[in-house]
C-alpha cells in the first residue's frame, strides 16, 4: 500500500520531509535555461526543457535522503502540453530514483468525472482493452468542496492500484478560514471534512497503522492542526506553509503523532531556490548543492524539534 | 468582456443552452475511432485524435445555434499529453466557429498557483518577454473550498483579458449536500459561497448588466437555485444536471432572471452520445446530425418553458 511504502521510506531515511517541485521559469538559473532558450528561442519547448533539467538536478541532489517530492502542477500546466510533459517526466524520473511522488492536483469532480482524474493520476486508462499508464503519481491531493461521493471515486485505484490521496482540510492560506473555520453545531467545517477523511481512511489503513487517504494541513494554523490531529488518528498529514510561507518547527510538531510519525513536511521554494540565499554562500551553477543543503537542515531542524517533544521513531 | 459577449450570443441565437463535451473513448462510434485504431493502434494517440474528430463533428452541428460549449478538462486529462493536446485543439476549433469555451477544469489553489492555474486557462505565460496562450479559453470553472483570497488571483486576467469564470456554489451531484447544505448563523455553506462570489461579480459587471464572474448551480437542486437567484443578482448560472443528471425544464426556470437571461443550461451526454438513442432512429454514422437535433430540442424546450412563466428576452 502507498501509506506502507511511504513510512518505510520515512523510517529508512529518519526524514520527514517532502521537497516540493514548484518551478518558475523566472527563478531558474540563467545558465540552465539560457542553453534551451539559445537553441529553441524562448518557446514553450525551451522552457519545458529547462525546468525539467532543473528539476532533474533537484531531485539528484535530493532522492537518497528525502522520501517523496511534490509536484505542482499548476506550475507545469501554465506551459501547456508541453509544460505538462515535464510534469510526466519528472515524476518519471522521480520514481525511478526511488521517490515516492505526491501529485499535488487538488482535482475534484462529480463521479465519472473524478474516475477520469483517478485514471488520469492514479490508475490507468482502458483504450479498448490495452491500458496505459499517464500521469500516474503515488498520491494526489484532492479538494472536498463537492461531498464524501465525489472522494469516494478515487477509493477504486486507492486499494487497487495501492495509491493514496491527501484530502485538502485546513489549507495554509491566509484566506483559508472563509469557508473551512466557519462553525456547523458547534462544529468547524475542517473538523466535518475530517470526518469525512477518517471514514475513508479506515478503509485504507496499511500494515503500519496509518492509512493511505490523508489530509493537508497547512503548518500556518498550529492550533487546528492540533485538533485535527485527534480527529484523525491513522491520516498522515501532507504539510504545506513551513519556511517560505512562514511556519516554524514549533508550528509543525503537534502534527505528528506519540510514535514520531503521521506527518510529512512540505517545502518548495525554500528548497528548490535556496541557491538565491547569497547570504549562505549559495551560487546559481551549484542550485543542486544549494537545494540538498536546505533540504539537510530542515531535515534536521524538524527531527530535533521532534527529539525536544519525545517523538521520535528512531 | 466575458459576459456582454455570452449574453449578446445568447441574444443572438435565441439560445440558453451550452454542449458539454465530455468525449469518453467507449462511447466514440466505431466508424469514427477504428480509423485510427487501424493506423496507430489501441493508443493514446489514437484516442486523443478521434476525441478531436468527434468534437469537431459536434462542434459543427451545432456552432450556429448554440452560444457556448463546455469541454471537461478531465475527459482530456485521462489521455495525458496527449489528450490535453486534444483539449486545446478542441477549444480552438470552437472559437474559430464563433462559439465561446468554458473550460470546466474546477482549478483552485493558494495565491501564486492560482495565478500559475490562471495563466494556463484564462491568460497566458510570459516567457522572458516572449507571450504564449497555451489552454486560454474564455472563462472556467474554480473551486471555491480554499477561500477568497484564491479566487481573487483570477480576477486579474478577467478584468485584463475579458475573461469569466463560474465559481461552484451548489453542485449537481447526490453528495453535494454534504458540506455545501451545512448552516452557519442560519446561512448555508453554499450561502456563504454566494456571498463571495456576489462580491467578485460586482468587480467584474458588463455592459449587459451581468457579471463575468458567474456561479455553477446544479439543474437538480431548484429550491436552492431560487433562493441564490436572489442572492448573486448579476451573476450568470452556469447549470450543470439537465437531461443525463435527471433535470428537468421546470427545474431550471428558476435559475433565469426576469428578463430571461442568468443562466446556461449544460448538458453532455445527452447531447454528444445522442446517436445512442435509436428509438428515436439516430444512427452512429450520423452522430453529428443527431446532437444537433437533440440539442434543437433542449434549446425549443427551455425556450417554451421560459414562455410559459413569462421569462422571455424577445
Amino acid at each position: 500500500m502507498f501509506i506502507d511504502a511511504l513510512v518505510k521510506e520515512i523510517k529508512n531515511k529518519k526524514c520527514n520531509i517532502v521537497v516540493g517541485l514548484d518551478p518558475r521559469i523566472g527563478s531558474i538559473p540563467e545558465g540552465v535555461k539560457n542553453k534551451y532558450f539559445k537553441e529553441c528561442g524562448h518557446t514553450i519547448k525551451a522552457a519545458a526543457e529547462a525546468i525539467l533539467e532543473f528539476n532533474k538536478e533537484i531531485i539528484d541532489n535530493v532522492y537518497d535522503f528525502v522520501p517523496a517530492v511534490k509536484p505542482q502542477i499548476a506550475f507545469y500546466e501554465q506551459y501547456g502540453v508541453e509544460g505538462l510533459r515535464a510534469y510526466m517526466k519528472t515524476c518519471k524520473y522521480a520514481k525511478e530514483k526511488g521517490m515516492l511522488v505526491i501529485g499535488d492536483i487538488k482535482r475534484g469532480d462529480i463521479g465519472s468525472t473524478s474516475v477520469a482524474y483517478s485514471n488520469a493520476h492514479l490508475g490507468n486508462i482502458d483504450i479498448e482493452g490495452t491500458i496505459h499508464e499517464t500521469f500516474a503519481v503515488d498520491a494526489i491531493t484532492v479538494n472536498p468542496y463537492m461531498g464524501g461521493d465525489t472522494l469516494e471515486e478515487f477509493m477504486k485505484d486507492i486499494k487497487e492500484k495501492e495509491k493514496g490521496m491527501f484530502v485538502l482540510v485546513k489549507t495554509s492560506n491566509k484566506g483559508s478560514g472563509q469557508l473551512q473555520d466557519l462553525e456547523v453545531n458547534g462544529k468547524k467545517i475542517y473538523e466535518v471534512v475530517a470526518g469525512l477523511v477518517n471514514d475513508l481512511s479506515q478503509q485504507s489503513i496499511g500494515k503500519c497503522g496509518y492509512a493511505s487517504v490523508g489530509a493537508v494541513v497547512g503548518a500556518t494554523y498550529p492550533e487546528q492542526s492540533r485538533t485535527l490531529r485527534k480527529l484523525m488518528k491513522e491520516s498522515y498529514f501532507l504539510v504545506p506553509g513551513y519556511g517560505a510561507q512562514g511556519a516554524t518547527v514549533e508550528d509543525i510538531v503537534d502534527c505528528f503523532n506519540e510514535d514520531g510519525l503521521g506527518a510529512i513536511i512540505n517545502s518548495s521554494r525554500g528548497i528548490i531556490f535556496a541557491y538565491q540565499k547569497s547570504e549562505k554562500g549559495y551560487t546559481a551553477e551549484k542550485y543542486g548543492q544549494a537545494a540538498r543543503q536546505e533540504a539537510l537542515e530542515m531535515r534536521d531542524a524538524i527531527n530535533k524539534g521532534l527529539e525536544t517533544v519525545e517523538k521520535c521513531y528512531w
